[in-house]
């Protein structure tokens, strides 16, 4: 991402700075802790790169993009509470580091200091980024608890799944892109565009995932393969395929269930490409780059659309 | 509080015809559950009365005192997840009818609505009253991590346990009282008085507590006498204790300990009267009445202040 570097310098050098209270200690040193953990910072570097499209300032979008990256960061220690997950970019979560209520409360706190954050702006901004960030944060609870759910449902619709992926990932996405918009005081229309650019590209870069953690390779995705088949994920793969397969297949994929980690995995791979279903998932993905790709193009600006068409290209060809 | 009836109705009524999604249910359900078990509605009741000081109309200020009982039922569903408390106004608790997670997604839901509500009012009010909110939710958060910290603190200064209390609860009922005030938009002073006034009360109203739970009368006050003394509970009345006795009181205090429930509630209440804590208690307690009851007489306003006084002393007389 080194075309994006002195952006990216730039949150970090933000959120670095963004001051807590010091104490009490339990409250502030696992926020502190979390948001230095690091991560991509695609959704202030999206909101940043919005905003210059319509002639903004890095001075003027920070506060807006370090909001989100706070915001996404309460979901994050929340979420590991949520899956019991032990480790997060390596390192313990916040309630293996402490404990659950500790992760409760900073994280409830770090959600405050995000909206928060916010007041940087003048009222009729403050307004219009608050709304939108209200908006989008109810959506985001919405399609955590619809992924919680899924786990005790024997079956899940595609257009359930989309709905899903798309409330608990690609909203964010949307709501980073249309900050740079509200900021510069574009067209509703554009930032209706900027929005659908995001959403889209949320959604199709969570397929994406879905398809990597089944069909990647282990060395260039950087994590073990198959975790979604071992755990039975509701993801694109899994519905398609329950949507696809003849019952002998099915009876083929429960049999599977049994068998060694290893044999669930190659087996179950088998199984969706007999039943073209990386095929068809890869499709779907297809019509959301399209559509991202689309918004993009539909954007009226003076200033050249290079950088967010780099990001997209990048994003696009993560290697399988 | 017969003469509070309309206002609470109405704050009752616009409670009950919020409209959360219906779905998912369990993201909602929990909530809608939780605001119907009831409470004594005090925060948005002292926002609709401090707007009526200077003018205000029921209709105008009802979205900003809900806000505030949204925000405050939040906060009970997630500090009843970390104290473990299986009850609430003797019905079953959100993470106890659902679970952990239901409780932890829909109390930051909840938040996040609380905070949507005020977007009622136009920008300029709508930043007011969010920054206020924003900053009290905070000192909220950093309140309760300190009520957690106290739990495995052997000393607990009788300033460590004031600064809780009022960060804890007292700020809210400040946040409550001056909503009023900036919905108005009174002076700076006045909101100030506002602001000090549900601060001031509140404190004094969490001491009260403190010492009904140890010295009031089981039919008056409603619930078990002495849960704070069995459970070794930092309040005024124990950091007083600690601060006033002798080592050998002390030592008394402590074999009190191995002693039968009964034996070391009826013990440790004799200690805290030998040692003078409950005067000393009541005159702490009295002097925060004085400066709540100073802030309301100070308060610039051509509406008189009857109904708040009403409350005040209402407040006040709960029988010991």
């Amino acid at each position: 991402m080194t075309l994006y570097e002195s952006r990216l310098t730039a949150i970090e050098n933000y959120l670095a700075t963004t001051e807590y209270p010091k104490e009490p200690s339990n409250l502030y040193d696992p926020i502190r802790y979390f948001m230095a953990l690091g991560g991509k910072r695609i959704r202030p570097l999206f909101t940043v790169l919005s905003a210059e499209l319509f002639g903004g300032t890095l001075d003027n979008s920070l506060p807006a993009a370090a909001a989100l990256e706070m915001f996404h960061n309460f979901t994050l220690i929340h979420d590991d509470i949520m899956d019991g997950a032990p480790k997060r970019r390596n390192l313990p979560t916040v309630h293996e580091k402490w404990n659950s209520n500790i992760a409760i409360l900073s994280g409830d706190a770090l959600m405050i200091h995000a909206f928060q954050e916010l007041s940087n702006y003048e009222a009729n901004t403050f307004k219009a980024l608050s709304s939108l960030l209200h908006k989008t944060s109810i959506e985001v609870c919405i399609g955590q608890q619809m992924d919680l759910d899924f786990e005790s449902m024997e079956v899940v619709s595609e257009a359930q799944y989309l709905e899903m992926i798309r409330l608990k990932t690609s909203v964010l996405l949307g709501c980073a892109c249309a900050f740079g918009g509200i900021l510069e005081k574009t067209s509703t229309s554009n930032i209706d565009h900027l929005y659908r650019f995001g959403e889209q590209l949320g959604i199709a870069f969570q397929i994406q995932d879905d398809i990597l953690d089944a069909f990647g390779s282990e060395t260039k995705v950087g994590k073990q393969i198959g975790g979604d088949i071992l755990s039975d994920k509701k993801t694109l793969l899994y519905t398609t395929f329950q949507h696809r397969a003849s019952s002998v297949e099915k009876a083929r994929h429960q049999q599977l269930s049994k068998t060694s980690p290893e044999e669930k995995i190659q087996g179950i791979k088998q199984l969706y490409l007999d039943c073209e279903v990386l095929d068809y998932c890869k499709a779907v993905q297809e019509n959301h780059w399209q559509k991202c790709q689309e918004n993009l193009s539909d954007l009226e600006t003076n200033e050249p659309k290079d950088l967010l068409k780099e990001l997209l290209n990048f994003i696009n060809h993560r290697n399988y």
